[in-house]
């Protein structure tokens, strides 16, 4: 903890902790279901000022939860976005009240497939509902509501998390300065949807499954989680990022003419496997690809993404990385071309970068230059207001 | 049947039998291990000529065999090659007496992990040794010495099977007039690794594959064979394509906030995973994947793919398609800048294709007229010589 506590003293947050709201207020879902209630496990950073005007809202992506800064109790790594939120970083705790959740759905404390459906005293398991990206942001609205937060300074995510504060700008437009947009995309391609399905099929298949049921067979679908989230990192890091980090270099030097881990990638492949099955739920995997899958906030208006951002009041951030093939930079302009066609402010940056999709986590200095400024100008926005 | 006989007499090869070869000297292995013996089913199409200077031998990719071109009795479909093998096809058996086998690992007649192990009267199955491209032209210079061919008028592949044919020209480089290699590259770089440890990983972690003795289990590791077969389709065709071909339609016409096959891309990925479960061997695909991972010609030769080519013989065809990202252009020019290090003759073809590594099977006017130019040249020189 020294070294988490010195960096406390210097950049970081700090110790956090989470907390937890409950929303008794039934959620009707995009899908036609309701849910009766729920609860939203929440950790906030810095501190709100009085008029409430510098609230941030951080989105998580795929396997993101609501620990996105600073250290709990007796861990050695910090938040998933530690790199990019506390004191002095880009998203400046100094200025920002920093408001991160778990999202439904989620396996970290809020409500979702783990917790139990107190209709059966079971968890909910499979039976959990399909959530979109819309619900989520309803959600979120509603933790706004709770918090006395009328409209957020800014609202920021990367990958999935960009695609929840676009649906923001649409679904709240008054309730929404600005949108930090990175590494996303107005929709997923076929072969987007195409990786998710294989890794879907990867945990369905598996017969520790049991149909989801798995929480009362004591088990869990070890193998296709692990499969899942490996062909998952495949898609997070790009080729040359890979060729410069392992290349063809064999683990003992030598191939052994088998079938067990020989090449540096096979080894991280399986311990990035490995590791998540520990801290991950499939019927949350299966989820979350979904959402994914269904986000297209174009498609109610009959595919126009122009039309879809007509009425969005917000000033945009929206960033790719070069080496990103998941959501590539045509992704990303596509939703800068639709913000131009309606006049709206836009700043686009494309940063050169070997690190793929998940150059959005990484540090980067042109990446966190862009953010720090763009953000500063959010606070001279806001003071103008 | 009727459209297979109207083929047949216009430009197919027709009703084609395969034969089988038995050769018993033994076969000692790159990984080390001797095959005491083995077959070789081979198909021929076109006449040898008198002096055997018209052989061309076709080397298979990954999920390949020997039946590249015309029909076998009662099938509706023919050969996996056979756009492009014919009487007045780019490879003209009015010209070429073309040879084409299973390679041994294989499933289709050759001997392979399906095959009895004499010594155990049992299928061979995981214990059959791992074989790589080395090995496999061993195999195929011995047929061309059964067939009484000192030289091949060309070698020609797509994928692994131009790593076959690059791999001719340096083990036999005075046994090969001319090689086409077509959509490889000079070794698997790190991503292509990966994906094929996941789908090795899909496969192994499947239950009923037993170790790889399901045959003794009576069952085969459908679930993994078909999450392999999956994720190589989606590797095989281009991310444009998908777009074009599947976009974001919709198999019902709405989604329906559920698991099952929803998207039109992921009935296609479907189809295509339980199609090839019927027909293809779980032990061949670990086999086949491995020995793409091992492939590096140049490893012998310190890392330098120039020097491994210094003493090449043959006159070269590179074809790459721009939208391969399996096996991309730039890795087909890594071949090409070596064979030009050494002053070597070799065209070099960038066809413009949306249909990504699959372009290699399929019609395209373009690379149709590289073939035949080429292989006219061919039948120029092989007179001159």
């Amino acid at each position: 903890m020294a070294s988490a506590d010195q960096t406390a003293t210097d950049h970081s947050v700090g110790l956090v902790e989470p907390q937890t709201f409950q929303f008794d207020e039934p959620l009707l879902l995009v899908c036609g279901r309701t849910l009766p209630g729920y609860q939203l496990v929440v950790e906030t950073y810095g501190t709100l000022n009085a008029d409430k005007s510098n609230a941030l809202l951080i989105c998580h992506a795929l396997s993101g939860d609501h620990h996105a800064a600073g250290y709990h109790e007796g861990d050695a790594r910090p938040g998933w976005w530690d790199q990019h939120i506390g004191p002095g970083k880009p998203i400046d705790t100094n200025h920002y009240y920093v408001v991160s959740l778990n999202n439904i759905g989620g396996c970290a404390g809020s409500t979702g497939p783990t917790s139990i459906n107190a209709e059966t005293g079971k968890p909910w398991g499979p039976d959990f509902p399909v959530v979109t990206v819309t619900d989520w942001v309803v959600t979120q609205a509603r933790l706004a509501d709770r918090l006395g937060i009328d409209r957020w300074a800014a609202v920021a995510g990367g990958s999935l998390g960009g695609m929840q504060a676009l649906q923001w700008t649409i679904d709240f437009p008054d309730r929404v300065a600005s949108a930090l947009i990175i590494a996303a995309s107005p929709k997923l391609s076929a072969q987007n949807i195409a990786f998710n399905e294989v890794a879907r099929r990867a945990i369905m298949s598996d017969p520790d499954f049991h149909q989801g049921r798995y929480a009362e067979h004591a088990g869990v679908p070890h193998h296709g989680l692990m499969l899942a989230r490996m062909l998952g990192h495949i898609t997070y890091i790009s080729d040359d990022m890979m060729r410069e980090r392992f290349g063809r270099e064999l683990r003992e030097g030598k191939v052994n003419f088998g079938f067990d881990v020989e090449f540096q990638i096979e080894s991280y492949l399986r311990h990035q496997g490995e590791t998540f099955v520990d801290r991950f739920d499939a019927n949350t995997y299966l989820l979350m690809t979904k959402a994914l899958d269904y986000f297209d906030p174009a498609e109610p208006f009959g595919g126009d993404l122009g039309k879809a951002l007509a009425n969005v009041q917000a000033r945009f951030l929206v960033v790719s990385f070069t080496s990103d093939w998941r959501f590539s930079p045509q992704r990303s302009r596509e939703i800068v071309a639709a913000l131009h066609q309606n006049r709206k402010p836009v700043s686009y940056a494309e940063i050169e970068s070997p690190d793929g999709h998940d150059a959005f986590l990484l540090p980067h200095d042109r990446y966190e230059a862009c953010l720090r400024s763009f953000l500063a100008q959010n606070q001279t926005a806001g003071r103008a207001h």
